[in-house]
């Protein structure tokens, strides 16, 4: 049997065919084109699907879409950077494509990925941390995606962890995204960068023609005190929320994904140190969360995707 | 067929009958000894047991206990207050009277009964939230208790809602449990008495003959306007945790128990107002989590265990 996985990005809707492993066959891709509105989006999603379909009649087809989704009504609740409120994908994409789609958060369907077939494969139970522009994340509970009541589980990003601190997109304060995302990272590499004049960072941004979430790390690697200091306070941050959710599910696998996980050990090994020395009774449990890096990169969302159609 | 529920708390052993329906029939009650080491403690709910089998054999008997138990093992992994750190007591009591039973946290089974015949029956998930000397926590899920890897979740008070703020008995600074229990409570309308001495929490507590978790409610319906501002910086403390908890979960009910939660309506309506205000997409979702008084009592502990055998 074959299925069919969409990940509904702002920029590209990528498709691609997934067999009973997990393992993508093929794969396609277009523009999102969300200055045209919801109908056209849903006509790229239909196209996809018709340009994978080859003729073959696909057992299921899932769709990962970033916001908040309703899989038991088919509507996108609200996914803000595709202009889509209150939206019935569902009924869109079957009139266009006869299928009943599946729908799943985008950061959900890929730990639901990564727990079946990635970092996570085997474990009782896996979290999946995306430190890109914001937080996201998802929960898989014994095989099982955290979604909640509403279908808009799980937010681990809007976990306020410093009340009263940074401003939040989602209208909060001190929320663990405002402190954990790239985006947060690249604020305070700025602030320092402006406090020291001198310090290595503004080399790196220099050489790379731009501040991101890497000139930090990549200056506190040549020596640099001030890049310390800011990766140090943002693994502090990150460890905070981590061990909240570690204490709040006691999981078997926290793995993260997004451009900050690119670091890797430089970002983990002192990652979990931290929660290590904060984590709710570490000294006497004897099982404790592994915390790795994703496997399955920009694929996870279309695996994710293509599992929860199965 | 008939369950024993067994409530191993720091002071008393209180066990019950009951039925497939959840209802007790019967209840027997000793006290715990802790003084007296872990053998004395099996030893106790042993003779609770007996008391209570009066000749008919039990289909199953369930522990719910303070700490961290491992259901897996049958080790009561740590329980501080009954001195209790890798102790075996489904060996124990498996010695003792022939039944092997199974092991939940105290607040865990706690909200298992809530799910199941209280608060949140009927409901697609159910968080309790114990406020009491300290903030405890459980989580049902489409009808199963969520403990994790470990058997050691769901430790909600143990997260940071304010880094580097008020510490807290587990070692991290800054827990909900810092802000959100009656001992934080009482801590902070101490700190208010002393700012103010002509306030009206000082007569409601000579009133009662001690400070406690209802000084302050009372004093501000007397109309204080220190105490309000105690009860008003307390339920926003309680809102931002309650808050990170429904956007993990987005559950259907959140139900409160402990003795702050014993203030009703005095303490949720306002909570309500601040939960609705922070929550994730408030304005898109349409279903939203019910916070509510929890309805069982001390009989939740005795009930959910026995849930736990059946």
């Amino acid at each position: 049997m074959m299925y069919l996985g969409i990940d509904l990005g702002g920029t590209n809707i990528k498709g691609g065919v997934v067999d009973e492993r997990g393992a993508i066959l093929r794969e396609a891709s277009r523009p999102t084109r969300v200055e045209q509105g919801p109908d056209a989006i849903a006509d790229g999603i239909a196209a996809v699907i018709r340009e994978l379909e080859q003729g073959e009649r696909f057992a299921g087809v899932g769709l990962g879409c970033p916001g908040t989704v309703d899989d038991e009504s088919g509507e996108v609740v609200c996914a803000f950077n595709l202009g889509l409120i209150h939206y019935d994908l569902r009924g869109a994409l079957e009139a266009r494509t006869g299928y009943s789609i599946r729908l799943g958060n985008d950061a959900n369907v890929a730990a639901l990925a990564e727990a079946s077939v990635g970092a996570g494969r085997g474990a009782h139970s896996t979290v999946v941390i995306t430190l890109g522009t914001g937080v996201g994340g998802g929960v898989v509970l014994e095989g099982r995606m955290l979604t909640g009541w509403t279908g808009a589980a799980s937010e681990l990003g809007h976990m306020v962890i410093e009340e009263g601190g940074a401003e939040c997109t989602c209208g909060r304060r001190g929320c663990f995204e405002a402190y954990a995302s790239a985006t947060a990272l690249i604020r305070m590499t700025r602030a320092a960068m402006d406090a020291h004049p001198d310090s290595a960072m503004h080399v790196v941004a220099a050489e790379n023609g731009a501040v991101d979430g890497r000139t930090a790390f990549a200056a506190k690697e040549r020596g640099d005190a001030a890049a310390a200091e800011v990766v140090n306070a943002y693994i502090r941050s990150l460890a905070s929320g981590v061990t909240n959710i570690i204490n709040i599910f006691f999981p078997e696998v926290v793995a993260f994904s997004g451009g900050v996980a690119n670091q890797g050990e430089a970002l983990l090994a002192p990652l979990r140190e931290e929660v290590h020395r904060q984590e709710f009774g570490y000294r006497y449990v004897k099982r404790h969360a592994r915390l790795v890096k994703c496997e399955l990169g920009y694929q996870s969302g279309i695996i994710g995707a293509a599992l929860l159609a199965k």
